[in-house]
C-alpha cells in the first residue's frame, strides 16, 4: 500500500509513530497527482514546492517533539472556491483570473494551524454555481461527471491526489460530487464552520466542509474547522467539541427515519436497493427503522431556488455588469435571471424556509437521524444534460443531483454521505444521513459504524 | 390630583399601600376617557365593563394579599394591532373589520398576569403604515396629527385616558407619537419583547413596547414585558431582568455621544434648542459629552424603505388581490409598490443592514448612549403633507417623522424617548437616547436622571 493510499486517521497513526514522514507522505500524493491528474483534471492549482517544504517543516517539528495533533503533515485540497494566502482563487471563473487572495480564509487558517499541507487548489463549478464541474472528470470513469460544485475536490480524494479535501455545499455541492465519486462528504450545520475568506454563492445556505475517504477521517477534519469567527455574521458560538468517533458498532436504541415519501420518488432502482440495504445494515447493528414522511415537499425546489437566485445575483451584480462576457453562459444566465426575481418571491421562501424548520425540528424529535440517498442518480456522461426516470418524466440533471441535498441547505441540518456501494456500471452510490443541528457527532457515530461493519464482513 | 393623573409608580405605591383601589383608578381613568374621548379618538374599542370587572377582581386580589406587582390594577390601552382574546383587533383597516382574536398576544398575557386592567384598544394607522394616524387627534391641539402609527396610544396615555399603553414600533412608530404628545416611548432591542400575536408591518424592523409618562414607568412595563417566547423567531432568549431605575440622577462617568451630523440637520431650530439644553443637563448631572460621527447616514432611508416595503407586501399579498378596494389610499399605494421592487433591492438593504449594524456597534464603544431629537419637527396640522426647511428643502412629514428614529429599527438597538419640552407653540419636543442592545437599563437610568434632576428644578 502506498502512502497517498491512506486514509487520513490511518496516516496520522504512522505519522505520529514515526512510522512515516510527512515528506514520504505528501511525495507519495504529489507523485499521484503526477500520474493521475491529466486524466482526471482535479486541480486548478498544483502548490507543490509549497507542500514539500511544509512536509519538511511539519517533519522537523514532529521529529522535535511538537506534535500538533492528526493534520500534522497530512497532505490536502481545498477547493478553488476558498482563500489560501498567496495562491489564487479563481473559483473556476474567467472573471476571478487576476485574483490572489492576501489573507488566509478561517478555514485555511485553522488547517495551517494543525499542521495540514497543501497540495493545491481544486477545480469548482464556476462560482459553485452548478452541480458538474466540467473542468474535472469522475474518479471512476473519466467519461462520466465529477459532479459538483466540489468536484475537484471529491475526485482528488477519491483518486489518492490528496488525503481529504474542503468543498463547499450550497444546494449539495459537497455531497453530490461526494456521492458520485465514492467518498465521504459533510456538509455541517449552518454557521458551524466560519466561511470568511470563502467566495459566496448564497450567504443563507453556504457552508463549508470536509471530503475525505472515511466517516472517522471527516471527523477529524470537521474538529480542526468548527468554532465560532465572529467575521462571518452566520457563525455560531457552539462550544468546540471532538468529533472523532469512539463507539462501537452498536446502534441499539437509535431510530433511524426512512421516508416513506420524496427521497424514494424519481430514484433509480440500483441507488435505492443499495441505500436500503446500507439502511438495512443498520438495523442489523442495532437500529430501530421508523416510517417518516417528509415535510412540505412540494416546496422544496421552489425555496431553494428563491432563496439561492437573488443572493448570487447579489455577490455578482457588479462583475455582471463591467464584464458578464467573462462568465460561463450557464452561470451567466443564472445571474441574469435573479436580477429579474421580485423581492416577493425571496420573501416567500424565507418564510417557507422557517415553516421547513420548524418541521424538519419536529421531524427529527421523532427520530435521531434520517437515512436516504443523496443523489437519485449515479455519475451521468458528460454533456449529458437530462434524466428519464421509469414514469418517463424527463428531470435536468442539476436539478436531479441537487433535489435530495438540499432540504439540508434550506434547514441548516448537518447532513453527511456516505459511501453503500456501486451500481451495475461499477459506479458508486451514495447514502446521506441527516441529524438535528449541531448533532455532527450523531452522524458520524452512525456512518462510522456502518463502515466498520462493511469492514468487519469484509475481513470475515 | 384625580387618580388618573397619577404616574403608574404612584399610582401603584398607593395602591399597594392600599391608599388607592384598582376600582377608583378605573373609574377615574374611564371618567377621563368620557371626557376627553370625543376631542382625541384614542380608542376604537372602550372595553369598559371588561376593565371596571377587572378592577374589581384586582381589588379582590390585593384585599386578600394576593399583589402581584406593580402593574396590579393599573388601566392600560393597548394598541390595536396586539391581540387580545374576546376584542377586535381591526389595526386600523376596514380589512379587519370582522377580525376577532381569540388568544391573547405574548404580550397581552403578561400585562394580564402582571394583574394590569385593559380599557380599550387604541388607534393605530391602517396596519401601522403610516407616522400619523389620522383618526386621532394630538392630545395637546387637536388640530395637529397625533402622530403614528401607535397614535391612540400616546394620546391616551398623554390626555390622561390610560395610565400606560402599548405600542408597536417598525420605523419610529412608539417613538413618533411620544414626541409628539409629550410622552414617554421605549423601543426596546429587537427580539426582547415577543411578537406573537401582534399583526406584523415588517418582521425584520418590528418591535413592541411601552408608552407612559414618565421613565421609571416605562421600566416597570418592560420589566412585565420582556423575555423569551418560542413563538417569534425572532425572540431573544436573554434573561429577566427589573429595569426599575435603582441609582440617583449623578451620571458622573457616562459618555453621552452627541451626533455631530445627521440628527440635527433639517432639524426645526426649537427642537434643536430643546434638545440640546437636555444634552447641557445631561452634562450637568456628571456626564460626559462626547463628539460622535453618525455611520453610513446616506444608507439609511434608502435601507428603511427596502427593508419595509417588500415585507409589509409579502404579509398583505392575499388580501391585496381579494379586496384592495378596502385599503386606504396612501397604505394601498405602498403596499402596491411593494410587488413591484426586485429581490436585489432588497438584499441590498439586508446588507446594508448588516454593515450598518456593525459600523453602530464601533460607535457605541466610544459612548454609553447617544443623545438626539426624536423627531426633526414638532406636530404638523392635521393634513398638512410637507415640511418646508430653513434651507429651501421641502420633504413629506413621514420622511420627516421617520428620519431619525428608524436607524434604531435598522440596527435594533434600543431608543428611549423623553420629554424635553415645548417650543413656542406649547408643542411638545422629544429627545431620544439610543443604546446598546440589550442596554435598555442605561437609556432607563439616564432617562430617569435626567427626569429627577427637571423634578428638583421645579420643586426648587
Amino acid at each position: 500500500m502506498q502512502p497517498y493510499e491512506l486514509s487520513l486517521a490511518a496516516a496520522a497513526d504512522a505519522i505520529r509513530e514515526r512510522q512515516l514522514s510527512p515528506v514520504e507522505l505528501v511525495d507519495s500524493a504529489l507523485q499521484r497527482i503526477a500520474q493521475m491528474e491529466p486524466q482526471l483534471q482535479a486541480y486548478v492549482t498544483i502548490t507543490a514546492e509549497r507542500a514539500r517544504k511544509a512536509a519538511r517543516e511539519a517533519e522537523h517539528e514532529i521529529t522535535a517533539g511538537r506534535y500538533r495533533g492528526p493534520l500534522h503533515g497530512i497532505p490536502m485540497g481545498v477547493k478553488d472556491l476558498i482563500d489560501v494566502a498567496g495562491a489564487a482563487t479563481t473559483a473556476g471563473s474567467r472573471v476571478r483570473a487576476d485574483h490572489r487572495a492576501q489573507t488566509d480564509s478561517t478555514v485555511a487558517t485553522r488547517l495551517a494551524q494543525a499542521g495540514a499541507v497543501l497540495l493545491g487548489k481544486t477545480h469548482t463549478h464556476e462560482f459553485a454555481y452548478g452541480l458538474t464541474t466540467p473542468q474535472t472528470h469522475n474518479a471512476w470513469d473519466p467519461d462520466r461527471v465529477a459532479g459538483g460544485s466540489s468536484g475537484g475536490s471529491a475526485v482528488a480524494v477519491a483518486a489518492g491526489m490528496a488525503t481529504f479535501a474542503l468543498g463547499t455545499d450550497t444546494g449539495g455541492s459537497i455531497r453530490v460530487p461526494s456521492a458520485l465519486n465514492g467518498v465521504v462528504g459533510l456538509k455541517p450545520t449552518y454557521g458551524l464552520v466560519p466561511r470568511h475568506g470563502v467566495t459566496s454563492l448564497s450567504w443563507s445556505l453556504d457552508h463549508v466542509g470536509p471530503i475525505t475517504r472515511t466517516v472517522e477521517d471527516a471527523a477529524l477534519v470537521l474538529t480542526a474547522l468548527a468554532g465560532h469567527d465572529p467575521r462571518d455574521a452566520a457563525s455560531l458560538t457552539a462550544p468546540a467539541v471532538d468529533y472523532r468517533p469512539t463507539a462501537g458498532p452498536d446502534l441499539t436504541g437509535l431510530r433511524v427515519g426512512v421516508p416513506r415519501d420524496y427521497y424514494f420518488d424519481h430514484v433509480d432502482p440500483e441507488v435505492e436497493a443499495a441505500v436500503r440495504q446500507a439502511v438495512d445494515q443498520l438495523r442489523a447493528l442495532g437500529a430501530r427503522l421508523v416510517d417518516v414522511q417528509i415535510p412540505m415537499t412540494r416546496y422544496i425546489q421552489a425555496t431553494q431556488w428563491a432563496l439561492m437566485v437573488p443572493e448570487a445575483t447579489a455577490y455578482h451584480e457588479g462583475t455582471l455588469r463591467t464584464v458578464p462576457e467573462l462568465y460561463q453562459a450557464d452561470v451567466r444566465i443564472l445571474l441574469e435571471a435573479g436580477e429579474l426575481m421580485p423581492a416577493g418571491d425571496y420573501l416567500r421562501a424565507q418564510r417557507s424556509r422557517t415553516l421547513m424548520r420548524q418541521e424538519w425540528a419536529h421531524l427529527l424529535e421523532q427520530v435521531d437521524v434520517i437515512a436516504a440517498p443523496t443523489v437519485p442518480a449515479t455519475a451521468v456522461k458528460a454533456g449529458q444534460e437530462t434524466i428519464t426516470w421509469a414514469d418517463g418524466t424527463v428531470e435536468g440533471v442539476s436539478d436531479a443531483y441537487v433535489r435530495l441535498s438540499s432540504p439540508a441547505n434550506i434547514t441548516g441540518i448537518p447532513s453527511l454521505s456516505v459511501p453503500v456501494g456501486q451500481d451495475t456500471a461499477g459506479l458508486p452510490i451514495g447514502m446521506q444521513l441527516l441529524g438535528r443541528p449541531l448533532e455532527e457527532s450523531v452522524l458520524l457515530r452512525v456512518g462510522h459504524a456502518y463502515e466498520q461493519s462493511l469492514e468487519a464482513m469484509i475481513s470475515l
